[in-house]
């Protein structure tokens, strides 16, 4: 599909699993084939994006569309587990499938233990998106498992309603799409799968010429944010902590020595995912601790003004 | 010195620079001896302490005893820089040296930049400290630039004024110790060096016979915590996140299996260091998502209830 | 192109750099792009082959098909620099070309110092070809700098004339593709770079239906070869070592941990690369250690037989 | 004991299990303790031997001391199984040990299969040190099963009769120590232990005044060499590298890229260990392709001189 910068779109994007996990005996070996997970929404062709540009992707909404989410222990994947490459000869932790059912009432996904023991827990939703990305670069084509410099499988809970991420555009067009809707997730996604739901979302996605940032930002309306991607994990802090000194050169004219000594004692470095194809670490810097500044010229405040001029969002798929 | 179990204690710790860094024109190639940074303050034996046993440390508060602290840029040291091991061909970054003055009518310290351009910030204090540990297992005399299963310079800001720390006793008497004052530091340190101070520090020890746990534990009143220290990062976090999960199998009776996904879900992970000889991760889980538990016997509470019979902590060094 | 098993092809490789680098004055910076760089001869499309079938290349002939390679220290590229995801504030190593004759006479490269001083080398050639490889599983289309289970960009110095090399087919026809000359190459390629050179090849194409490895499998008359490549490097190194225990548990009937542990005081593991997107270990069994075996239905020792049955090579490009 | 600069000794070290497998019915979780392991034979002073000076350790002879040698698979420890760092939920691989006889006529050891099936092998010795080192910097006590600058547990095959280790001193008198006898081991070490055995040892000892590498480097009739030790495995290669680079410069006055460039396309990268508490890598440069030079004053040839002049080594232990 081919918008203009400045469209808002409603969107659905169906869950990781693809929808193939609905009950705790839809066992992951069986159901799931981890060549073909993680549908995406997409991709979008926006005109007038060419390499070296940068796209704005606002999320203004973010709202599950099912009654309930899934989340499963897959074999041999995963953070506590050995995997297709940190490779060892032990055998695979039990493959398991939770089910999340979500209560509108008080807004939470209820966690059940499968093993017997223990109490369960209502845990409050909060909604957010595990892919958002551009084509890669080079004429790659990568799988939707992956996290990169064009986004893609980040899976941070920052990337929630309210914010805006801007990536570097590689491929004329821009070609973004987006998926993975998580109902909550923990930083790590420790399992490898977060509360995957199916999931309603409303943005407005715009173009900046030019400008393109070596990897993934993203701006609240608190926080400057980079996002690394890569292994070890270190590759990835130190990827998005360049890229945070890089951008605050650019925001308040600093020397690269004294943005890093000045983030070194300010930005938080909460991790993303340690269990795709590549890890991410989100590096994170308030804006109550620094003098205003404007980022993409203002690029942020006015979509989070023309997302209020949207009105309530409803979705009628 | 010999302490009983419950003892509180007024401390004072030097800065991890030894006081060697007092101006901008201190350079830490010229006045820092990397192999004797880091004083601490100690070691304690703690009547009773036997291997297996756990360590409780309460830090009752940390007050900055200089009016400024100091960080610097030490040549092939830190995040953003080739390093010791991390080995390249390359040319260092500039030895600089910053120095934060103390406002404590504003309880800030203003960061100046040294290379000429952007704006001077005045940021919170938020004193922490970098070093808490007991003394390694198996005869082994670690640097005290080194965070592991003993503790030691883990190098997060979650060490601040009231959380227990948990550490498991490895030698009799537990030969504990702390240091490195902080002012404040961002999350992964990624200079290497905080914003380091002289600190004055009340502090509680306390002994539970048996239950060490594998890893650094900490609990505030409103998380457990995990700390694990490794290189590759991933390793550092994967070992705190085992351990979070080991805690909760503890507190709520859960098969290892569902507490793996509850904390998938619901897990913190703020990086600690990424610039020291091991790596360190936290990983944090709220209280208030799970149903109340209680840990080490209320350990955390009883010494909230013994710090605030204190009154009004002074330092009369 | 579309050739059917058992066919044997004289082919050409353009050198790495697309030809870009010629003299020393050529630089990197100016006129390479590493998104453009190693280009392939290929696809090749097999007919019959199918996912989870085995393509075996047998190398019969590598034969320089110019009189000079090229090497270059690529700013922020190879394995003694900061890089694009080893991300540090450093300034990068000169850009440097070198450019090494060959002598036909002796059948050596020149090495020529570009600093000024020490000594000349001459240094044998030793043919061998960076990449071989299928297409990748799961719709992905990688570029030719990449070392995956497909096989790809691995630059061992084991690739040379003589070995049998084992690939799990993804796609039907399988797509093969081989290019990067190197005239000859250290373990690990730590620059970055070999002695690049265009490269006259000759091989055999054959397939064998089903019996698809995990990673890429290579034959010599001497060794059984697994190349394992991921980040961080034990990654790589643990995925060969499996590797090569799976193929003892089959080659053997072994058990596996009776195949781990003859193989923990048998094999051999030199690095192959260090500085492409993955890292590649290459694990080596000797078969004059252990009782002799027939891999792939005798495969390698047909190949050989059918190399020998085609005489001198000549090429006539 | 206190020796002189020049001294031969002939020693004796008890295996790296202190003689606590003797049999496939001992097991390691019942009768090995990791804190205990890897007894070693010193600590030697070496008159006159001060901080910044090089210890010359050459190789006379390794003889098997016993019959027999052990092998093990320990729980938790070893390569291809997650560890006490590399930390998983997984269950442990089985707790076995091997037992290798020697058979004195074939100067071989037998590997026998635990798990019933597969063939018998027998394997030639190929005697080697796992672990020589001197005192660490900083007034850190280590445990004998860590490599690091100071040496230690490199357990790289290449520590045989013949070679020649330089080791930078740290400390008053050297203080150096070797054990760990493996009557032979694969690159890697993948399981976490060799074919451990008791070890008769003749070494020569002397002194360089001054010179210290930053890792050890090691010299054969055939090769220069230097290890790195580190975590993750590519930081160890990076310093063992960037030593090579710094000997390449010493010994033939090349620019550091220049040094750099070569060694890219002549060094070999045997690893050493994948599985201590720092990973190990050796870097090996032949001295055939490059003009002869002369390294540490002629200090390897001088010892193989004086190593023939002992005659035949025979123990009376």
């Amino acid at each position: 599909m081919r918008i203009k910068p400045g469209t808002a779109l409603r969107l659905f994007t169906e869950d990781a699993f693809n929808y193939a996990l609905q009950s705790v005996d839809d066992l992951a070996s069986e159901k799931v084939n981890l060549a073909e997970v993680n549908p995406q929404t997409g991709p979008f062709y926006v005109e007038g994006a060419e390499p070296g540009d940068t796209l704005a992707i606002h999320i203004v909404d973010l709202t599950p569309a099912r009654s309930w989410g899934a989340s499963a222990a897959i074999p041999f994947f995963g953070g506590l587990t050995s995997t297709d490459v940190t490779s060892t000869l032990q055998d695979p932790l039990p493959d398991t499938t939770w089910i999340y059912h979500l209560d509108s009432a008080t807004n939470t996904v209820g966690f059940e233990p499968r093993f017997g023991s223990g109490p369960s827990v209502a845990l409050p939703v909060e909604p957010m998106l595990g892919t958002v990305g551009v084509a890669p670069a080079g004429r790659e084509v990568r799988s939707s498992l992956v996290p990169a410099r064009f986004g893609g499988n980040m899976d941070t809970p920052e990337m929630r309603a309210g914010v805006t991420t801007y990536l570097g555009v590689n491929v004329e067009g821009a070609l973004w799409s987006l998926g993975d809707g998580h109902y909550r997730q923990g930083e790590g996604e420790a399992c490898g799968t977060a509360v995957e739901g199916a999931m309603n979302v409303t943005v407005i996605v715009d173009l900046i010429k030019g400008s393109a940032p070596g990897w993934p930002r993203i701006e609240s309306d608190t926080h400057y944010m980079a996002v690394g991607s890569a292994r070890p994990l270190e590759d990835a802090w130190r990827s998005g902590q360049v890229e945070l000194v890089r951008w605050f050169e650019q925001l308040y004219g600093y020397h690269q020595m004294d943005a890093y000594q000045l983030l070194s004692q300010t930005s938080l470095a909460p991790l993303a995912n340690v269990v795709d194809v590549n890890y991410s670490t989100v590096l994170k810097a308030a804006k109550n601790l620094v003098p205003a500044a404007t980022a993409f010229d203002g690029m942020h405040a006015n979509m989070r003004e023309l997302a209020q001029s949207l009105g309530t969002i409803t979705y009628d798929f």
